[in-house]
């Protein structure tokens, strides 16, 4: 069977050497006669592998020993309370820019800790731009924004000056485009994009914002410090999923690093994006200066055309084309791990729908 | 490389089909043309998995419909604190018995959420037996307890009649006995030792018992009804951890279920055990009526000999005996995959020790 063009919003398409290299792992790990899955995490070839990720995150984000990386469970869903419960005083206020979905998740749960403004909002809008009036004043504990909004297709291209820390979901777009990331104090990522498979979520965090805390008996699991006191092995780590990080990140580095994947998902987007501004039959959803590098979000103007489309991409080989139950029309996730040429053989598809 | 006789207390060893057909499902997954790790967790093929997983359990445990199965993500540490989220009431209490690190971290969990009375402890003992003499009475809102513990090597061979809920943490032997199951409201258990590999955690739960949680705000992750509505898919699941676990109960069904590794295991035991016994060079740490099947932890007898036994272990192939850094000694881990003739060379390597 051929190789299918894996546009899937996450879980997604990896590096094929990804796939290679854990598989091998998977029947003689390191060569050393045992399964990467049967190992202790305290064995000195993992503890090998948790250090090497946790180092190369910062190598490739051009961080330094101010910065601690943790590989965590329970999703970025989980960090969404984790977030207020570590950064937000007793009796303190955070501001959460709302761009979507997955910012309104972080919102729901930061109100269960403290009280939150929410600076900005495109609900109302079905979420089809990112809000960008607005400041961040020293009153608040911590900013909150997500740079990429999956669903919508939306993407933040600049982060505002805040007089506060400044906290980012990165879920989404995360080693996918050149950033100051200096200018983030604490940044989560669900691995199951960019970065690997699902069952690892990566936390980059400013040693000295955790000082601030003021939350007393949060559960231990959710305290950041102790994580890093136990060089992210508090408890069993997910050691598959990290591994298959660890190799995902590998290949970013050795193949030009962030620099270079954000060219090729420029090239990819302006391919993406070009046929969609010139072809009549489509549409995005969101405002153009918004639009995503990595999720472009569609639909057909002529609903009509919708079988004759659907069959079309099918038969190309294309797999999770399909927009999100929440909006309708169709997603091209397009990460970093996507070919230039899957992106060509959907724009070929467009092309020849009449 | 010969395969190694892999006693690690975990992540430990699988079934060797295990490794086969999750490698296999890596490089491509049910014939589809896509990885495992890059399927969305919404596609048919793995809202399959999850079914099947759930299901699974339920048969395995001989368990009807009242009782919810889950999977979820950050080990059994995070459900020290899920557990009296969910299920102590605003000024309420619970019963724990403490049985060992692991119990004493589910304490510790439970008194930052509200009052604990601890029913019983070996503490003192160094954890060397399993304490007998309480009894539960319907002022708590239920019993937590810890059914095997790792470290010492002590396992609890019944449970109590109580008039409360009975929780248990079964991480370290379930699906190694058999079990009136339906005794417990709540059973969970890292699934790194007798159930696959690390990075997801089962719960199966009592639905009606849900409906008793007192606690307001508590974080959405840690709502078990939450997880349930959303058939345990409430966030992006551990896919690849989901699957091999799947694998793992799917070849524990086909080998005869709980009942047949019962009996493998109460053999390996008593292999290793009598050896203990019969030999003047070593002794376990706990009272024999205690002692574990999956863990056996003992100590030489004479020091002298550690130079001598270690290297007799390492060169018949033997990894993972080292007792874990809290108790020293040797730690033979004996989960549903190691092959009796693993135990074999163990004891003959014991055997040979003058």
């Amino acid at each position: 069977m051929s190789k299918k063009h894996n546009f899937s919003a996450g879980p997604c398409i990896l590096p094929q050497e990804v796939f290679e290299k854990s598989a091998e792992a998977i029947l003689d790990f390191n060569g050393i006669g045992l399964s990467i899955l049967e190992i202790s995490h305290r064995s000195k070839d993992f503890v090998a592998v948790m250090d090497e990720a946790r180092a190369i995150v910062k190598r490739l984000m051009n961080l330094g020993d101010d910065y601690e990386v943790l590989y965590l469970g329970g999703g970025a869903s989980l960090q969404f309370a984790m977030v207020p419960y570590n950064l937000m005083k007793v009796g303190g206020k955070a501001a959460y820019l709302d761009t979507g979905t997955w910012a309104a998740g972080a919102i729901k749960e930061a109100k269960k800790v403290g009280s939150v403004d929410i600076v900005g909002s495109s609900k109302e809008e079905n979420y089809s731009f990112i809000p960008k009036d607005y400041k961040i004043g020293a009153e608040y504990d911590y900013f909150h924004c997500t740079s990429n909004n999956t669903i919508y297709g939306t993407q933040m291209k600049t982060f505002p000056e805040v007089e506060t820390l400044m906290v980012c979901d990165m879920s989404s777009d995360i080693f996918s485009r050149q950033l100051d990331f200096s200018k983030f104090d604490l940044i989560y990522a669900g691995a199951q994009k960019n970065m690997g498979p699902a069952g690892v979520t990566l936390v980059v965090v400013k040693k000295e914002i955790l000082e601030k805390s003021g939350r007393e008996n949060m559960p231990s699991y959710f305290d950041y410090s102790q994580h890093i006191a136990k060089e992210s092995m508090y408890n069993t780590p997910p050691v598959f999923p990290v591994y298959a990080s660890l190799l995902t990140l590998q290949y970013l580095e050795k193949n030009g690093g962030i620099a270079a994947a954000e060219a090729r998902n420029e090239a990819k987007a302006k391919l993406l994006y070009d046929e969609i501004d010139s072809n009549p039959l489509f549409e995005t959803f969101c405002v153009k200066e918004d639009r995503s590098l990595m999720n472009v979000s569609f639909k057909l103007i002529d609903e009509n055309k919708k079988e004759e489309f659907d069959a079309a991409w099918k038969a190309a080989g294309i797999n999770g084309l399909n927009g999100h139950r929440s909006l309708g029309g169709y997603r091209a996730s397009m990460y970093n791990a996507l070919p230039i040429e899957s992106v060509q053989v959907l724009v070929d598809v467009m092309k020849s729908i009449k």
